[in-house]
């Protein structure tokens, strides 16, 4: 029984250790600034999100026939993968399965994460929002005339993620697009600040619905 | 004859001078680093447009009932209109008349203005392409499937303006958009890259047309 608590508290402080490694790691290294051009040719992202998933990667090759290489989706799912504390997204369209995956894989892991989307898209077929929600992921809409047409989302308070790139496999595939991945708080913290306001504002007890015949 | 020769060099000299003075300001200030976020509310932006074409404000103030404060939207016409050489235009959707006027504007000015715009928008009622080559600036298209869906700029391969906002007043006025004003060498020199990139691939040599049932 001594033993069991002995081996528990060792585990406890090699894992303490261990965060406060990456921690001083993280301020010493300098800030990631990067940019991705897209289209992204198709690439098997399986490795990548087992990994994360904590499943391994070993022995079990994905038999898809694409190829595994590096690309800009795999580097943009990369940065989102690293979020250890809290993820905030805010996008006017989210229909990419492997981001998708990768979103409720971070909230699975303990990420705080919160959604905020555009009320027009989010229904379409193919949306993730619902899968998202149904995993118990907060997500928030807009309910207005204009879109919410904001691609950007924030890792743990430090790293933005922002650019002309929708979530969707026809943007990653198909469109010139451009994402900047930044670690700068001069535009992070902008960024941090719209996020709350419009998750305020997107509050459900400030919606509106409209008045039935029933009424 | 003698003494205007002298006033044409001195003339001369000053301007020099200015330049010279400029690069030194440019080089010795803290370069731009800035976020702005619209909806950008209506407000005029005359006075900034005449004041750009050399034509002063002074006693003659727009009639318009538009407030003429500072605005996203004035924040991007600056910076737009600070271009002294070069302008590269990425952009999905360009109908704004107040950038159109800005851009046309600089042209006049001297400034080498290249754009680079999507096929299937640049048609639609409202846009400002057919505006631009007809002011003589050069305009070049994709002939893809996926969208160009790049929203950025290069100015005097300085100043790079990039976000999720298409230069329409819908955008503008309506939607939750956002654009960073970035003068960091890191973030700049891949986007002008990009730009060269697609200009020569979007090179009307390149275009390939359907055949017709005469050929």
């Amino acid at each position: 029984m001594w033993a069991a608590a002995a081996r528990r508290a060792g585990l406890a402080l090699a894992a303490a250790a261990a965060a406060l490694a990456l921690a001083a790691w993280r301020r010493r290294r300098p800030p990631v600034r990067e940019v991705l051009f897209f289209p992204s040719p198709p690439s098997c992202t399986e490795a990548l999100l087992a990994e994360a998933a904590g499943l391994g990667t070993t022995g079990r090759p994905c038999p898809c026939p694409l190829p595994q290489g590096d690309s800009s989706l795999s580097r943009l799912l990369r940065h989102l993968l690293s979020a250890r504390r809290s993820l905030e997204i805010c996008l006017f369209a989210f229909s990419s399965p492997q981001l998708g995956r990768a979103v409720r894989l971070l909230h699975r892991r303990g990420v705080r994460v919160r959604v905020v989307t555009d009320a027009q898209y989010m229904g379409l077929p193919g949306s993730q929002i619902g899968l998202l929600r149904h995993a118990g992921i907060q997500v928030r809409h807009d309910q207005e005339n204009g879109y919410m047409h904001h691609k950007f989302a924030v890792v743990d308070r430090r790293m933005l993620i922002t650019g002309s790139l929708n979530w969707t496999t026809q943007a990653i595939q198909n469109n010139r697009e451009n994402v900047l991945v930044v670690e700068d708080t001069q535009y992070v913290k902008p960024f941090l600040d719209e996020f709350e306001r419009i998750w305020e504002e997107y509050n459900p007890i400030n919606y509106r619905f409209p008045k039935t015949t029933n009424d």
